[in-house]
This record gives C-alpha cells, sequence and structure tokens, in this order.
C-alpha cells in the first residue's frame, strides 16, 4: 500500500477538518440568504407527479421489449462487449445485438442496486441517489462561458475552476458535477486530469469522472484511488460517470470503453439516451419513451454482465427540436412528459434515475432562459430526477455555461430543495395559537408564533429583488442578471477552499504531472 | 322584452358570425406559431400533483371547523348578512359570526355546483371552470403598465383595450379577464362601465364583473342582459366576479354587496382569501391553508344562502412576505405548496378551485419575473387550478402589468395546454412504425412517420429563439423582453375585432354613456 493509499484513508478517518471546511461555506452562503442549515442531498417527503397510468406504461415496456427483440441495438467496433452478450445469451449478428423479451430487465433486477451511496471525501457530503432522494449538479459539457463582462468567450481551466467553487458555496447544489465547462485552453487529451485535480482538491462535495476514453477513465479511478484508498474504491462508489447512448440504438466503443472500466471498478455509470426528438427519436412522446426505455436498459444490463451489483443510473436527456429549423428546444411540454414518463419507467424498473435540470435554449441570461430552466427544473422535481445533472448554469442549448445564471440556477435549486421536503404538520406548522393569539383583523407580523419562526420560515432568495418599485429605481434599476453578476463575484471572493491533507494533494499532483509528461499534447 | 334584449338573445343564436371573428383570431395566433386548433379551455388528460396526505387534509379540515367555532368570521358593517347567518342557525354575536362544525361544508356541497358553464357571447368562446377543466385568464388590477419603450406609467382605458385585444388573440388564454389594469384616466366611480363595454366588444371571450360596489355590480348584471338577454342570465352564468376576503377572517360591505348582487343573479362568485403568509395568516403552510379554508367557506356558504346552487369558486391568493422587509415574494417553495394543498381541499369539497398563474415581484419582465412565474405556473397547472387568474402579465407583486410579459405567459399558458392534455397513446402516438423504420444509426427527421406528424409534433413558441448563436447575433442579440416587444405590436396591429350584432352594441354605449350622465365624477 503506497503511502498514498494511506493518506488518501487515512483522510476519510479524519472527517472533521474535511467537515469543517464544508460548514465554512454552509455558513457563509446561510449568511447570503440561503437555505436552512445545510443537508448533503434531498430526501423528499411528498411524491411524484405521475401522469402516465398503468395500461400505458405497460405499453411502453412491452414496445420497448418489441424493440429489443425485432430491431436490436448495435455495439459498434467493440469485439468483447459483443463477446460479453454472446455468453448472456443474446442474438448477435454482427455489431447487432437482440434481445429476447425481459432478458434485459431480469439482468437489471438480479444485480443492480435501487439507491447509490457516492461517497464524498468529507464524509458530511456524501450522497444518495435513488428512492425518494434527489442529487442536484451543475451543468455538463459547454464548450463557452459567457458572463456580462465578457459576453461569450472559450472556456479554460480558469472558468473550470471557478465553477467548482461556486458549486461548493451552492446550498442548493450536492455535487461537483463532472466537465463543468470545457477547459479548451488545455490539451484534449490532457483536460480531464486538471479537472479531476480541480474537483478533488477545490472542493470536498462528489464530483463525476472522464469519459472520453478508456485510459482517461481509469486516470480517474487511479485519482480516487489516491484520494480515497484502493480498498475503499473498490467497494464504494466514488465517482459517478456519464454514458451516453448514440441514439438511436447505438453504443460506441468510446462510451463501451469507458463504461466497462467504471463498472469493472465498482463505479457508477449513468447511461444517458442522449435524444433531440424528431432527430434521434420518433416525433412522438410515446414512441421517444419507447426508445430511451430499449437504449438504456441495453446500457444498465451490460454494467451488471461486466460486474454484477455495480452501480448504475437510468438516465434520459430529451428535448424536442424545432420542425422548422432542426435547432434544439428546452421547456416545452413534450420533453416535460418524456421526463415524467421515464422516471415512472425507471421506478417501476427499480434503478435510480438521471434528466437534465435548468435546460434552455437562449443565449443570454433572460426571461427565456428562466421560464425554459424553471419548467425543466419543476418537472424534474416533481418527476423524481435521482442525479439532476445540468442543474445550474446552462444556457444556449448547453453550448454555454452563464455565470451568471449559475448563482441564480443554485438559488432555484435551493428552492426545490425546500418544496420536496414538503409541508411541515407538526403542532407548530399547524399554528392554531397563532390564529387563536390573532384573530379577526388584526396581523401576525408580531405574534408568538411569527416570532419564534420567522427565521427559517419562509425560503430566501440572494437574488430575488422584493424591494418596492421606487427602491428598486433607486438602487440602479438592475434585472436579475445583473445582481448576478455581483453576487457570483462576492462568492468567489469569499471562496476559501475546504481543508486537505497535504500528503494527498501532493499525491494527486504528482500523478497529473508524471502523467502529462508522460505523452505528447493532443487535440482529440 | 327591449329590442336590446331581443338582440341579445339573438346574437346567441347566429354564432356563426361570432365564431367567425373568433376563428381568424385563432388561425392568426396559429400563423404566428401558436398552438394547434384553439381549445376554448383546457380538459386535462393527467391527473394532479397532490403533496398532502389523507391525513394532513382531514387535519387542515378539522382545524378550519375549530377556527370557524372558536374563532369565526367577522362580516362587517353588512346587517343583512348578518341576518342571513342567523337564519341559517349560526351563532351571531355582534359582528361576529360562528359555526358548528361541518356546517358550513353541509351548506355548500347541498348547492354548489362541481363545475360552472361560463357563457361566451361566442358559444365556441363558452367554457366550463371546474372538475378537469382550467381557464386561464390575464392578471388583474395593476394601476400601472410597462413596456420597454415608456418604462413604468399609471394604466389607460387605452392599455386596458389593448390587453382585451392581446387576451383575445391568445390562443393559450381563455378568457379576457376583468380589471386586466386600472384605467386611472377614468373616474373611479365610472370606470367599470367603460371596462365592461371593452371586454364585451373588444373580445368574445368571457369576462370578469365589477365587485368594487354593489351599484357596479348591478351595473355589469344590467349590461349582461343586454348582451345575453334577462332570462338567459337569470338561469346561465355570464359573469364571474372575484370577492375578496380582508384577511384574517374578515369580510367586508364592499365585498358583500358585490357578492351579493351577483349570488342573486345567478353568476359566479370566487371567494378569495387574500393572503400574505406571515402578515396575514400564519407563518406556515398548514396554518395558511387552515385560515384560508376556514375564509373560503363562510364566503362560498354564504353565496349559497343567498341563492342555492349560484355558481361559486374556492379562491387562493397565497404568497409569502420578506420576514426581512415585510414584502411580498412570489414563486417560492411554501406559496406552492399551500396552491397544491388548496387545490386538494377544494376537490375534496366539491368545488371549483381558482388561484394565480404567473406571479412574480420582478419590475422587469427579467430572468427573475420568469422564474417566478414559470414556478407560480407550473403549480397551477399541474395543481389543477380550474380558474387560473394572473395568468399573463402581471409583474411587481400585481402593481404593473408588462405588454411584454403578457405575450411571454401567453405562451407559457398554451404550453401548459398541451402538458395537460398527456401523452397521446394511440397506436400514431407510439410509433412503431418510425422505429421500424428507421433502426439503429440513422435519423428520424425524412421518416414517413415524422412527416406525417411534424407540423403539431411540438409546441411551437412564437418568442422563444432556438437558433445558433452566430444567428441570433446577427439579428441584433436580442433578449426575449426585446422580442416580445415587437410581437405584441405586430399582434395589436393585425387585431381585428370579432364580429357583433350592432344593434346590442349600440344599446350597451347608450347604457354607458346614460349611466356617465347620471352621475358626477367621482374618485372613490
Amino acid at each position: 500500500m503506497s503511502d498514498a493509499e494511506t493518506e488518501g484513508r487515512g483522510r476519510r478517518g479524519r472527517g472533521g477538518r474535511g467537515a469543517g471546511g464544508g460548514g465554512r461555506a454552509a455558513r457563509q452562503a446561510s449568511r447570503s440568504g440561503g437555505a436552512k442549515a445545510f443537508k448533503p442531498y434531498i430526501s423528499r417527503g411528498i411524491g411524484y407527479f405521475e401522469p402516465f397510468n398503468e395500461e400505458h406504461l405497460a405499453t411502453i415496456e412491452y414496445n420497448a421489449d418489441t424493440v429489443l427483440q425485432e430491431i436490436g441495438i448495435e455495439f459498434r467496433d467493440d469485439p468483447e462487449t459483443l463477446e460479453i452478450w454472446k455468453e448472456a445469451g443474446a442474438d448477435v449478428q454482427g455489431e447487432r445485438v437482440r434481445f429476447e423479451r425481459g432478458m434485459l430487465r431480469q439482468i437489471i433486477q438480479k444485480t443492480a442496486p435501487s439507491v447509490i451511496t457516492q461517497h464524498a471525501r468529507n464524509p458530511a457530503r456524501t450522497v444518495k441517489i435513488g428512492e425518494g432522494n434527489s442529487v442536484l449538479v451543475p451543468a455538463y459539457g459547454s464548450p463557452f462561458i459567457r458572463n456580462l463582462d465578457e459576453g461569450r468567450r472559450y472556456a479554460t481551466i480558469e472558468d473550470f475552476r471557478n465553477f467548482v467553487k461556486l458549486a461548493y458555496m451552492s446550498p442548493g447544489l450536492h455535487h461537483s458535477g463532472g466537465t463543468v465547462c470545457e477547459p479548451v485552453d488545455l490539451p484534449v487529451n490532457k483536460r480531464h486530469l486538471d479537472m479531476n485535480l480541480t474537483h478533488m482538491t477545490l472542493s470536498d462535495k462528489p464530483f463525476m469522472g472522464s469519459v472520453t476514453a478508456p485510459e482517461r477513465a481509469q486516470d480517474t479511478v487511479d485519482m480516487c484511488k489516491i484520494l480515497f484508498g484502493d480498498e475503499f474504491v473498490d467497494q464504494n462508489c466514488v465517482v459517478i460517470n456519464l454514458i451516453n447512448a448514440n441514439s438511436p440504438m447505438i453504443f460506441d466503443d468510446t462510451m463501451l470503453g469507458a463504461l466497462k472500466v467504471y463498472a469493472r471498478n465498482n463505479q457508477a455509470c449513468v447511461i444517458s439516451p442522449f435524444i433531440l426528438s424528431g432527430a434521434m427519436s420518433p416525433v412522438t412522446v410515446a414512441g421517444t419513451l419507447t426508445q430511451i426505455f430499449a437504449e438504456a436498459q441495453a446500457g444498465m444490463a451490460l454494467t451488471q454482465l461486466v460486474r454484477p451489483g455495480a452501480p448504475v443510473v437510468f438516465g434520459t436527456f430529451a428535448s424536442s427540436i424545432s420542425m422548422q429549423s432542426g435547432a434544439p428546444t428546452f421547456g416545452t411540454p413534450e420533453p416535460s412528459l418524456v421526463l415524467y414518463g421515464a422516471g415512472q419507467l425507471a421506478r417501476r424498473l427499480g434503478v435510480p434515475f438521471r434528466s437534465g435540470g435548468g435546460l434552455n435554449a437562449s443565449k443570454t441570461p433572460d426571461a427565456q432562459a428562466a421560464y425554459e430552466a424553471a419548467n425543466t427544473l419543476q418537472t424534474a422535481a416533481l418527476g423524481g430526477v435521482n442525479f439532476m445533472l445540468h442543474t445550474a448554469g446552462w444556457c444556449e442549448g448547453g453550448l454555454a455555461m452563464s455565470y451568471e445564471k449559475f448563482v441564480m440556477d443554485a438559488d432555484q435549486a435551493a428552492m426545490m430543495g425546500r418544496l420536496l421536503e414538503g409541508p411541515d404538520m407538526s403542532e407548530n406548522g399547524q399554528a392554531m395559537d397563532a390564529l387563536r393569539e390573532v384573530g379577526p383583523g388584526n396581523h401576525f407580523l408580531g405574534c408568538a408564533h411569527t416570532q419564534a419562526n420567522f427565521e427559517n420560515a419562509f425560503y430566501r432568495s440572494p437574488l430575488a429583488d422584493n424591494n418596492s418599485f421606487e427602491q428598486w429605481e433607486s438602487e440602479g434599476s438592475k434585472t436579475m442578471e445583473e445582481r448576478a453578476n455581483e453576487y457570483y463575484k462576492k462568492l468567489l471572493n469569499q471562496y476559501e477552499a475546504p481543508a486537505i491533507d497535504e500528503g494527498v494533494k501532493e499525491a494527486l499532483e504528482e500523478y497529473v504531472a508524471k502523467k502529462k509528461e508522460s505523452m505528447p499534447d493532443a487535440n482529440y
């Protein structure tokens, strides 16, 4: 066992310091007007919105089985995966694999866990993904960033670090995310090292790993072993990873390679058909759901064949396209119905469910961005998404990460946490004493019950301006975007890194340095 | 029977011309990118979101009965109402009235209808309010308007007419509303005449009447009789009216006077406790719901005592306040829970339910306005609001009506119509042929199923910009607010009034002119 591994494991034993860092951030966020005491994830106190009935769901399940049996799924350029399917009894012809009715469901239900505990290096930040728990995660994958000062430009590793810091400081976000933006100033084949290092050192929330090549996935696992210890990583989920299907009905060797690395190492895969309905799936809600369910089952079952019991999540990313221009659209009714349906199918299957939070097509954090993001977030929250990617920052169909929208969305995320707690029906919540004390025609502002409860009674947004028109005008008539611009800078100025064992940090930095030296820069 | 009355009734018999006017507007809206064929109201194809369980609801019902029995409700400056309560067996002491457990529920359930048909002068626009039906209605009551050209200023009758035109042209809005803005350029005691005349002549959608004095309510009923005919009005609901409680636990003589006029004439009252939680109700969700349910039952039961079977709606308007400044806040989690709970209570009681749509505290139609409005609209839609006031235009906590936000919200309203229809589970909706035709790795854009369905497959927003960044930039980098500014002006330019019988119109104008002559201008 190397020193680094010892340090990594030792680190977990000294949670106090890490938790101290987290506590400081939570207090800061609370002072800036956030939610109540930090909760590492949402544990919902209320039910789901479920617009599909039993007959609808049975029809989609039946149709998905028909797709898997008749049409099948292609697994491209990956003989090992085809071999795995053959051994499992699937019908493999060339790269096309067909499955008997119910075969994939059976494989998944036999070993896939219904809830995943993803460990954070600070145990107080460890999350549960699945069942009634929701983890809200920053947006993922934008090559551009946007802010009010600079407009839109390519993202850099400095931006990446900033978004990791902002996520760390946002009580409504439970996760550090993955590629919070693409650091395009770094070579493609080395970016993942700096991204991993950033998540591991500048935050103590859980994070996502690299999936752009199997060896980058392996780097992620190896760095996790430095941080958490070899044995701990083999027995526990410490990183979660986004495996997209190439819809329709294809998995490619890049994604399959990453999937196998993570599953073999007992780390979580989110199997996500990436769908723009009308282009990559049928133009209807039920047809899209059918395809998503077929594709997701194929990827999920594969993880269980690679390592039975490996953590896996049923993912969806579904939007519509404009049938005039082909451009993707967000926050509209049809993708909302797809999300609700996919959540119901995931719960029937008994696996955790991933979908998107604050999706939108707007180029700036204006009203369009907010309407569409709020529609998506509400749907994801009420539809029971367990791992809510893209909750904060996403603009322009995912092409740009907005600093201002990041803090706006994080504010909305914290509200969702409060909503999903549900009503307080305790005696204090019922407030009969207040009603008796005040009576007709008086006000409740000064009554004993209000005095005892006012501090945490209502969610307080740090960004909403609820003042009078006159006061707002006297303060410069600022839009929410302008206030958010000031707010994210204030947060970044207040940022303090969570404590980390220096030995672990050095070992991680050494790993990154050595890896970088071992290969030439490449942009593929 | 007067000529006017004959004309009014005759008018209803010649629906073709009115429908022609409506059809033209619907076609225009459709060309501008609206929804599918105009539907006069939403008939939901999916269920409700119901976060309160049986035990929660029974507790709130019990507590509301306790409030009614122990504390009671005050009916101020209205001896007639106190007399009505005495006759009904309530405990009347001074102006305070107390009710035995279950008494009000029994009165309401005995005669109040579960669904109201509100007739429009164009039968194709007649709406159903209650059960699985939702009617989306413009905002109500702002003294100011805002647009991008002028900023914020006092509203005029010209603005009022503009909003009535915009509502008429919005396929997502089913109703012309009431005081869509306060025409403050007209004397207070005569405004209602011009407002009624505008709704009756510039639109053929259903509308709301005046409640600011009993005699103004009577004017509304009398004008309705000109439009619809005496007998028709006595037997059918043709106007719906907003009766606010003076929370906590007070009804005043103005509102009671209007309530009695409308109920006696068989016209609909929306009994709405107007609540800023923490000031006018306890600082908790359950306490606020208890008070709302007590107050609303008192008002609803009164309508049934005045005229058994009179149409009545359980209304709520609940927001929170900032416990720092006392300012109202909107789109936050606690009022959402109140709305969901109130909807569940209304359905258990068996009466139609009213709440708000696009509420927000923002001074401009920026991201704050949109986040808060979308949160409110989603809650209202999923919570089963039957009469959704304030769906379009509301800004600044109701103080200002925004032209730009009006068309943005109307767009969102149309999306809600699509969402609540639910999924199409027909064979065409299941799209198995498309999946078979396309198969792995191809796209669905050109397939036969897509070609047959693309026109109505997805909701098309006339305001969302889904184009590339480069195209958006080349078109002037416009925010949604700027696009909405152009769009509402285009709509107003395209406006054509729906056909109306000239005789009826003249009779209405004559009524207004005579009434105005009969009294001096007054600003109270």
